[in-house]
C-alpha cells in the first residue's frame, strides 16, 4: 500500500470578494441550501424537486419550454450537451463568433463531427442580425449558434429576431447564456432561441457545477429522433429513433430528458447538492423579480463604467453592446496588470480578471454579478483600484472614481 | 415577459437513511466543507486547494500517479472521460461484462468510435483475470475496459494481473470503481491499471457530481499525443500532439490535465463547491485509514449478507466475489418488491434499492456505503425489513437477521 500523504487543514479559505468575470462569490442562502442531505434519486421528494426546478428555470430563461432543466457539469457541460444533441456529423453549423467563447462554440461543433461556417466582428464589437441572416441564407445551417455575452470581450451580442432567421433557413437556433444568466434579460421564447444554456457561477450567484439548460418542443423533437436506449437499462416500450445516434452517453440530451422526464429512466446518478443549489439560486433570483435584478446588474455596469473613467482609464469595447455585469477597461501604457492584480488581491482581498489571447495583458475585466452586483462591492472595488494605481505610480485623481459611480448608479 | 412561477419553499429533505446501492447520506463535514465561499479559479488559494486534492486522491487511489485529480462532472462522467481520451476512433476495446456497467462502457465506447470486443460472464458472476488474458491475446486491443465493482449484480470483478495482460498485448488498462471507491481496496498500483475513475456518492460519503480520476504517465503519455489547444486561448508555445484530437472538448483530459497542471491552460470553470466536497472525502477516509475503512465496509457487508441469511431470504449472486458494500437479495416468491420499498420508506424512512434489466423486480440491494456502513445503521435496516415483510404477510422469524447481523459484525 502507498504511503498516505498528509491529510492538509480543513478547508478555510480567505473571504475574498470576486469582481472578475466570474466565477462570483455565491449567495449564501445557495450555499446553506446545498448543505441539506440527500435523497435517493428516485425518491418522490427528489423528483419533486427535480419538478421544482424545473418550473423555477422557467422563470429565469423565460420561457414555457416543457424541457427545462439541468445538465450535470459546468456551464462548458451544457453548452456540449446542446451541441453533440443538435449536431449530426456532417451538419453545417454557423457560429457566430465575435470573442473566445464563439471560437469555443466552433471548437466544440468540430469535435463533434459537424461542419462550421462563421460570421464575425471584432474583439470588442458583436455581429449585426442582418449579418447573421445573410450568412443564414448563404450557407443553410442546420444549427445557428451564438453567445450572448462573451465575457472575453465583455460584449453583449443582440439576439432579437434570431428565431426568425432560423426558422427561416430551418435552423434550430443555440444560445449560450452562460455570463448573462440572471443578469440580463435572456428572453428566450421573445429571441425564439431553440435551445439556451447557462451556469450558475455567474449572474446566477451559485457555484460552477450545474449547467441549466432549455429546449423547445421542435428541438426535442430532433434531439429525440436521435433516442437510443442503453442496454442494461433497455425495455420492450422504448423507441429508438430513426436518427444518427449522439456521440456521447453522457450529453445525450435525448437521454437525460427521460430522465428528468416522466420515463424517469435511470441515467447518471443526479448531482443532488448541486441541484439543491441550482433550485436556490433560481428562488432567489424569482423573488428578487427579473426587472429588479435586471436593473441592479445594469446599475452596477454603469457605476463601474462611470467609475473607470472618472479614474482617467479608457473603457473598452463598444458602448451600445456592453454586458452590463463585467466591463473591459484598458491597461493604461506603463502600467504591469498583473502587479495590480496581485496588490489587489494581496492589500484588499479583491479579485479583478485578466483576459485572454488577443487582449491578454491588454484589459482587465471588472465583474459584478449575482450576489456581487451591490453598491457596496462597486465602490469598494473602485476605491481599492484607485490606490492601487498610485500605489504603482499612476496618477489618479483622489476619490474621482468613487464620487462617479455613486451618482451614476442611480 | 412570462408568468413568474411560485418560488415553492426552502430545501427541506426528510431525514432518510439512504441503504440502497447509491448515492448515499453525505457525511456532515462534507456538506460542511462545501459551505465555504468561493475563489477565483487561479487564486492561490484555489490552485492550493487543487494541489491538495490531487495530493490527497494519490492516496485514495493507492497510486504514485502524478495526473491524479478530478472531472466536474457524475461519476459517468469521469468513465466517459477516460474512455474518449483514451480510444481513438476505430480502435479495439476489449469490455469485461458481467452486469449493466459493463454494458454501459460498451455503449460509451461504441458512441466515441470504437470498436468493441467482450468477455463475459453471467449477471452474479465475475470473469477470470485468465479469460480476461486469453480474450486480449486473441483481439489485441488497444484498451482493456472493465468495472470493479457491478452494483447492477453486487459483484466485486478481481484485478489481480490486470497491468499485466494490458502491457503484454500492449494495451491500455481502464477500470471503473464507481461502486468500490472508499469502501474496497482500489490498488490503482497493485493491479497495474492506467486509467481509474470514480465518484462521490457512493463508498467515499459525498454527493454525486464530481469524478475523480488518476491517470498512469505512459497513459497521460498517450492523451497528450491527442493534445490540441482552444483557438481562443492559444499561444506560440503550446504543442500539438501528433494523434487525433480528441472528440470532447469537455471530456478532452489533455487539456483538463493542462489546467489542472503547472501550465493552468483555462479550460472550464472548476467546480469549487464540489472540490471542496471531494476533498474533505478523501481528507476523511485518509484520517479513517484505508485499512479501517475497507474492514469497516467488510463488517457491514458481513453483516448484511448474515442478517438476511437468517431471516430465511436467499443472497444473490457468488460469494467468492462478492462486494462488501452492497448486497442483493432475492424478493421472495409472493411478494411485491415495490410495496416492501415503500414500505420501507413511508414506515422507517429507510430506502433499498431496486435493480436493473434481468434482474429488474427479482432483487433488491442494500448498500452499506460511506457514512452509512455502521453498525446501527445496519441493524436497524434489517430490523425494519423484517418488520415491512411480516407486514406484507411474509413471516420471518423475529429478532434473528438483527441477531446474526450483530453476531457477525465483529
Amino acid at each position: 500500500m502507498c504511503p498516505v500523504p498528509d491529510v492538509f487543514g480543513e478547508i478555510d479559505p480567505p473571504q475574498r470578494l470576486l469582481m472578475g468575470p466570474g466565477p462570483v462569490n455565491a449567495h449564501p442562502r445557495v450555499l446553506r441550501a446545498m448543505s441539506a442531505d440527500l435523497l435517493g434519486q428516485f425518491d418522490p421528494e427528489m423528483t419533486g424537486y427535480m419538478n421544482e426546478t424545473m418550473a423555477l428555470y422557467r422563470g429565469v430563461f423565460m420561457t414555457g419550454n416543457r424541457w427545462t432543466f439541468l445538465v450535470d457539469g459546468t456551464a462548458r457541460a451544457g453548452i456540449e450537451a446542446a451541441l453533440v444533441s443538435l449536431v449530426e456529423p456532417g451538419a453545417t453549423v454557423l457560429v457566430v463568433r465575435a470573442g473566445r467563447f464563439g471560437l469555443l462554440l466552433q471548437e466544440i461543433v468540430e469535435r463533434v463531427g459537424g461542419r462550421v461556417e462563421t460570421v464575425d466582428a471584432e474583439w470588442g464589437q458583436v455581429v449585426s442580425m442582418e449579418a447573421i441572416a445573410e450568412a443564414a441564407r448563404r450557407v443553410r445551417p442546420a444549427v445557428i449558434a451564438c453567445v450572448h455575452g462573451d465575457t472575453s470581450t465583455t460584449m453583449a451580442q443582440p439576439l432579437d429576431g434570431l428565431g426568425a432567421v432560423a426558422r427561416e433557413v430551418g435552423a434550430l437556433a443555440y444560445v449560450d447564456a452562460t455570463a448573462t444568466i440572471g443578469g440580463m434579460a435572456v428572453d428566450t421564447d421573445g429571441w425564439g432561441a431553440d435551445v439556451v444554456t447557462g451556469g450558475l457561477q455567474k449572474c446566477l450567484g451559485g457555484p460552477s457545477g450545474s449547467a441549466p439548460i432549455t429546449i423547445s418542443d421542435r428541438a426535442a423533437d430532433f434531439i429525440f429522433s436521435r433516442r437510443h436506449v442503453e442496454k442494461g437499462i433497455a425495455t420492450d416500450d422504448l423507441d429508438e429513433g430513426p436518427g444518427r445516434r449522439i456521440g456521447s452517453n453522457y450529453f445525450d440530451l435525448a437521454m437525460v430528458m427521460d430522465y428528468w422526464g416522466e420515463k424517469r429512466l435511470n441515467h447518471h446518478t443526479e448531482a443532488t447538492t448541486m441541484l439543491y443549489g441550482a433550485r436556490e439560486c433560481a428562488r432567489i433570483m424569482l423573488e428578487e423579480g427579473l426587472e429588479t435584478r435586471f436593473a441592479r446588474h445594469a446599475s452596477a455596469g454603469r457605476a463601474i463604467t462611470a467609475g473607470l473613467r472618472a479614474m482617467g482609464l479608457v473603457v473598452f469595447g463598444d458602448d451600445a453592446c456592453r454586458m452590463t455585469n463585467v466591463t473591459g477597461v484598458w491597461i493604461p501604457e506603463g502600467v504591469n496588470g498583473e502587479a495590480i492584480r496581485r496588490r489587489m488581491r494581496e492589500d484588499f482581498e479583491i479579485e479583478i480578471g485578466t483576459a485572454f489571447g488577443p487582449l491578454a495583458g491588454r484589459i482587465w475585466r471588472i465583474g459584478a454579478m449575482g450576489y456581487n452586483a451591490r453598491k457596496h462591492k462597486v465602490l469598494i472595488t473602485l476605491g481599492a483600484l484607485e490606490a492601487v494605481l498610485r500605489a504603482e505610480g499612476f496618477a489618479v485623481p483622489a476619490g474621482a472614481g468613487v464620487d462617479a459611480a455613486l451618482e451614476a448608479w442611480g
